[in-house]
């Protein structure tokens, strides 16, 4: 089959990769029909994650390449004998999350840390979904069956965009009805954050980004007020729009030390700083100032607990995940793909689907 | 009256004052009975508040000293006329933090930042409890009734140690039962965590200090394991302690960077790091680490909500705060008092009682 493969620095190749197979009995093959590119693929590919080959030597002596990719929907092909809620023909979102459901950290929804081999694997420590199969671990927890309302670029979106926009950003920050909220970063995490946000009625939503286009998108969908943060001085405008009294939730959502300062300057006493971003060095956290303040700052992976609950606010018409799907390539162009998500706002776009 | 005024760094003078009177009211004058010296009085003479001489210069034109402290307990000897709940005679508790309990802030329970005036403001941005007399803004929110069963010792923690242990350490760490709890810095508010912390059953409480005295005094107290972090590594010690898993909650008491240091190295994915100490300059934060790891960090100053509850603690036995008072002083010997706490650690001190 054709797959898009990781092989260092870089160096990704769209070749030819023998078909999946199951391994343990609680796997499922899976054939693709839609997947995406995350921000986290770009990482990948810029060396931000050398425990893929480490992992990979450590276990086996050598690094032949991972495929790449944790988001995507597709038909079940096979099951292993001890699935039970899936069957060949089933259609499917897979999710980003693999949960082996019985550890204690998935007993208490903390699946992103399984403790029986699960958590954030496809496309990172196994093979992943940018292939046209993808064998999927304990998969009667970790696919969700496809509604039939459930628009397909919607179901793309739920395998980790979505939920780690609601989980992580929303939900940690505790979004409430009449909040004041500022997401720092208008990507397709960032755009989730406001999406996912709405639903819970926020007074004030204010999308911080240095991209013209996307802030006008995120007006569209629904952002009261954004700020250029490569032209005006964030922080300041963010007080003078709440009253110098700074947000209830402050949301990082791109993974620099510049986003996560301002953050920690709007947020208010009381409030909720949720970081989403993936960091690659440490940050100053100006705690001489913030010890006083009565804040929640949370960090993390998404569980994929609320992927259920997000989906049926899709098929509802509430949430137009749909939305955040700019450009759509046949996977053949696959490397064209990458090309346009890797200078994704030059090119105007926010997530890129691509078909099998 | 007698009173102990700070005029400056290193400047504390125990001087006569005049008696205070009714201001607004909604005050209250206490006679003192009982008073104690806080970490954040120390933190003061050394200069860490110059916003106490800004505030008053900025409003007065002129700074002529400020009683200290925001602790102890007394008699009412005097209430303004809007008082309900308290008259002449009434003992009481008084608390560290005053509020309005009407603006935006005290209805959402985060009294700390009262928008009226209100806050932690005794023996800072108005004299204190360090007297014979005191005025008690915001009275009928602010004090509370002293139960005939409570000793007196333990009305006196209850004042700020005790509530802001379990607030901001315990509660907001999330402490449950059969928690793995690790508490850095046996000071009497890492002590407040400790016996607090209790209440909610944790599984383990490992206390860390550099002072022997204290880490036995911990293991008195309940603590299941002390390390001495100036003899051990004390990272590695908490992970051998908790196989290689880390704790549900680690609690920062100290407000330097080393411990804090401590703390975001040992808290498990999912866990909670709740920051009680004080601090004076910023931290490094791992969040090249620590963004994959589902954490809950928080701050704060008490907002005194849990008072109530801690006395009826203390009143059923469940809890005996009075045994973190090691030392009793005259009130004319508060100066010795200050030496003694001043070095609390090499005298074996914890907190020091004052009695009038």
């Amino acid at each position: 089959m054709k797959a898009m493969v990781y092989y260092g620095d870089n160096d990704a190749r769209f070749e030819e990769r023998p078909r999946p197979e199951i391994i343990e009995p609680t796997d499922a093959i899976i054939r693709m029909t839609k997947t995406t590119i995350c921000g986290t693929d770009l990482g990948i590919l810029k060396g931000k994650n050398p425990e893929i080959e480490q992992t990979a030597i450590e276990k086996t002596g050598s690094f032949n390449g991972r495929i790449l990719g944790h988001e995507g929907i597709g038909i079940v092909e096979e099951v292993g004998s001890s699935v039970k809620n899936f069957k060949k023909g089933d259609k499917v979102v897979i999710s980003c999350v693999s949960r082996c459901g019985t550890c204690e950290n998935c007993q208490k929804q903390l699946y992103s840390h399984c403790l029986n081999g699960g958590g954030w694997i496809m496309g990172y420590m196994i093979d992943g979904t940018q292939a046209e199969y993808v064998r999927t671990p304990f998969a009667d927890n970790s696919l969700y069956a496809f509604p039939d309302n459930l628009d397909e670029k919607a179901g793309v979106l739920l395998s980790d965009a979505l939920p780690t926009a609601h989980e992580i950003g929303v939900q940690y920050g505790d979004v409430k009805p009449g909040d004041t909220v500022a997401i720092v970063g208008a990507g397709p995490v960032g755009m989730g954050c406001l999406l996912t946000g709405l639903l819970y009625s926020p007074s004030q939503v204010i999308m911080i980004d240095m991209d013209d286009n996307r802030l006008a998108m995120a007006r569209q969908m629904g952002a009261t007020d954004t700020i250029n943060s490569g032209k005006e001085n964030a922080v300041e405008k963010v007080m003078e729009l709440t009253n110098n009294r700074g947000v209830d939730c402050a949301i990082e959502a791109v993974g620099i030390e510049p986003t996560w300062d301002i953050c920690q300057k709007i947020v208010k006493a009381g409030g909720h700083l949720s970081n989403v971003g993936v960091h690659g060095k440490p940050v100053n956290f100006d705690i001489q100032k913030l010890w006083i303040d009565n804040l929640t700052i949370t960090t993390g992976l998404v569980n994929a607990n609320t992927t259920g609950m997000l989906m049926k606010t899709c098929c509802s018409g509430k949430l137009h995940a749909e939305d955040l799907a700019t450009h759509t390539f046949d996977f053949d162009d696959i490397e064209k793909a990458y090309d346009v998500f890797k200078h994704a706002a030059d090119q105007k776009a926010m997530k890129v689907m691509i078909d099998l």
